[in-house]
């Protein structure tokens, strides 16, 4: 629909994206002036899942000592909370009674929601984007249909089995719950990888706890109105860090509001847009931070939902 | 709604049911005349899904020698094969355009399905019944309500992470496929088993690859119509070696139909509601078969849906 | 399930339903202790729709002499008072493109909803019932099936066009609104009638003015909370006025809560269930109580959703 | 997203518009090459809902001679010809008990569907464009949000109750059914309404019987398949005679296929983008040509379902 050369308007973008991200002197994008095809290629759709190798894998098993397994997703109920926009109903039919004299009968369940984008959500990579471009420079109206996305779609991921690292902030600061509000810094996060006396990988999963969690179904207005989060800077840290997913117990990884007004949830931008990494939102990270489990196999498979924007489920964590 | 009593009721029930089922001479019932409580106890929910222990973890984890993932799942999409009674809708709404001067723009996507009972899907211990008892002896009137089971619900099974054994039958057979109505026998499986050189352990999760799956989306009517599959034979010899979940390349897990033309997929009644075992349905067994890969991690964590009958998923075999 | 032959059952229903319905010496049923079969024979699923006959419409018709038509139906968006059971969602999916040359382009909605029970509403007789018990003494057990009713499904009310009456109660008492929990008595619906000069005959729909409205969409929590409405004295009256409809604007017609706090909607189940009556909840009935219109055409012809238990819509006053 | 003027935009479009809708010598659009702002104003969205005036309602009222009453509506059900497209669902979840000692129990129904869009269907001026402009010279991205249309939806239609003609080409040729693909003419409308001895009426609304609707649930896939029905010719005749609704018994109004291969539904651009005139598909009209009702009362109220595409319903033919 515009005139616009195909690489004029990427560039034309990539100078909007970056006055609007609030690139400046102190702040270094990966790729600043040309952020696709990504580094997997034109025609990649997976991202950062590429990362996923069987050597990973392998570095996460052995993380299996004890045999233990932390549910990182959260209940998904009528009343959990949502955006405005979406809703969630989920019903028990009149049961099902079977031919046959074995007195078969039984229920099944009928739900309406925005299944990949509701509680505990992984985002996928058609999820988010700039303007009319997603990740790797795909245009939207290339990929957008009505029935589902033709590119990008959650079915591409593939299950992720590697290293998960937990970064306690509120540990760090000694509170059970950062501020609402409160943009995590890079030094932060380093302090705590510090303080917890692990790394981050190539290929790992980055979990952050900032105790946002425990307001889950306990003040569901306060959990959504604000939330403490990660913003560029500390973003870019973990996408150079070359992570996978990075979840939290927040409902947008993000910090909310955004400490720059003009700004609206721009990590969303940066990491799946920008980098192909996938955000895991709505965690269950408070049994980890408890028992100070800071290293392990986080297992996630995302529903293969044909041209979904997400998935909804519940990652583990295996120590 | 009945006057008789409790007691009564369940021996009544359990009679009817052990004529249905076809119980006689050549047939032993693991818990013949009283299938309830449950080996958990009477307030028990979870069934099987008790068999995942720590050891069972490790157990698992150490089939986990070259970090190579097998999707079991199969892709949720418009025109896969679905019963007459169920639907699946997915659309991409119009795109949402954040505030702020980042142009962020997003998707969500929209789905209405029996989404833990269409594709691939795991059928949980509030699914099927014998008449109006269900696993434990709940009485379907005490826990079914509008808007989600109270007792039985998907949400209490927690994560699978076992061992899994792959019983090929179309292997031993010879053939790429089974016929449609033919009854895996007991004889079948410890053929397999042994050619296999495996064996089942309690707390496993067993797979059986019947060769049906390579219809899906290729002949949908056919994969429908019929199937191979396990009758109460082969069903109370999974059930003895005490397995936390059965699975195949098949819509039910049951043959289909079953032999005894009185009969409407006993199985289910049998491995759900009298011995709490899982089913999983509409698996991918093919690369498991194709590459002769018979035992390995089996890793399924539901969707923790408040009072669902089961959970979509997409199961992962790891070696 | 019940062992009692139908007779014994339906008297033990009767008095059960006769004490709970609060039913004393003060209190005359029409059908008091026989209420089925209906007086349109024990095959009849339309009940008080029977009453719309050609010279009913007829009388209807003549009322037409200015050709002004009122929308009685509110308007159905996200946001409006819902029970918290209840669910609306409507998505505009992306644009479908046709083939040809010829630049089709074209939008659907998808919606998810209690599509008979929500906003404006035209509750069918499978909606309420007695214990097990339904119009007609239809059993609950025998026509409610997982994908619709099988009997009294709202397909088979049919086209209503008949003479409408309102009763403006808020202006016979001069208020804008009466309070909340207000029963509207048998004394004020004749006084309002004498009042506004106009009668009852069979075979009409009476919409009650209760100025409670008012709320809808300004104060939703007020406006579910409680509500002005009839108790059991004035739908005795209605019923043996031999109306088709009885609609206000409220969420239940009924007083809510009822002045027996042991009672709840008991109005649903006298009018509904005894009587073959209709309600038609949460209408907009302030431009006719604004204008003085208590004679009109009423026209409402439900959605012949199969099996349905109500209809949405947007019923129509013209003068 | 285009750089052009609005002018010059629109003159462009109306060029494309005019080479792809086939519009040569004897061919003449009513604003052929300036089709918008629309007769009723560049604000106006209710297009030829604007003709339903008190004078109609009046002419309308007084065809209404028998008080018999004609359900155009079809039944929607789990089952009925669909595009694969579309889905219709409808579920009754578990009985809900309410509190009280009167032993309140009720259904609700549970339906996920293009409900605007599925069975006999009230096309919106905001359902159908050329390219990317709608009625009015509406821009799509100016008015289709996730949430539903801001301009054109359903719920500005208002009720529709004025005079309806039922054209019988079917009965001018002496046919049951007129053969797929059958391209009816201005000549047959104009000789059917010669035959019929009556004439059409600004604000009317003209029903098409093309017998075609004698496959409905009887032979769905032949129904979808093909179709009779008007083209740009007959489409372009009822146009100029003002009509407010042209309904059919088809699944378009539009011939299937064009007989022009390179046109794909026409009709749906000339009467509602470009004459704000509504379509009304899937209707029953066997029972008006059956009994030769050529004139009648057509009321038609649509839900008034915020921002959707087009409403549901069961019209209705009073003579």
């Amino acid at each position: 629909m515009t005139q616009l050369t195909t690489r004029r308007r990427a560039m034309a973008v990539v100078t909007i994206a970056a006055i609007a991200l609030g690139v400046g002197a102190t702040m270094t994008w990966g790729q600043a002036d040309r952020w696709y095809p990504s580094r997997w290629g034109a025609e990649d759709q997976r991202g950062a899942a590429n990362r996923i190798t069987p050597a990973k894998v392998m570095q996460a098993k052995d993380l299996i000592r004890q045999g233990r397994i932390y549910q990182l997703g959260r209940v998904y109920e009528a009343g959990m909370p949502l955006p405005a926009t979406r809703h969630y109903s989920l019903h028990i039919p009149q049961a099902y009674v079977t031919a046959g004299t074995n007195q078969g009968i039984y229920h099944d369940e009928v739900v309406s929601a925005e299944i990949g984008q509701v509680g505990t959500q992984f985002d996928g990579l058609g999820h988010f984007g700039i303007g009319e471009l997603f990740y790797n420079g795909n245009r939207r109206a290339d990929f957008a249909t009505p029935g589902g996305l033709t590119k990008l779609g959650i079915e591409n991921v593939g299950p992720i089995f590697t290293r998960g690292v937990l970064i306690d902030v509120a540990g760090l600061k000694g509170v059970p719950q950062l501020a609402g509000g409160y943009e995590i810094t890079v030094a932060d996060l380093k302090a705590a990888l510090t303080r917890q006396k692990v790394q981050i990988t190539p290929g790992d999963v980055v979990l952050i706890h900032t105790g946002w969690g425990a307001l889950w179904m306990k003040d569901n207005a306060k959990y959504l109105a604000t939330a403490p989060g990660i913003g560029l800077a500390a973003g870019q840290f973990l996408a150079d860090a070359e992570v996978v997913v990075v979840g939290a117990d927040n409902s947008a990884i993000d910090v909310s509001p955004n400490p720059n007004p003009s700004l609206s949830v721009p990590v969303h931008q940066l990491l799946i847009a920008r980098n192909g990494i996938y955000l895991h939102e709505n965690l269950a990270t408070e049994e980890l931070a408890r028992d100070s489990v800071y290293e392990f196999a986080y297992v996630f498979s995302p529903l293969r939902l044909k041209g979904a924007t997400g998935s909804p489920g519940n990652p583990i964590a295996v120590r």
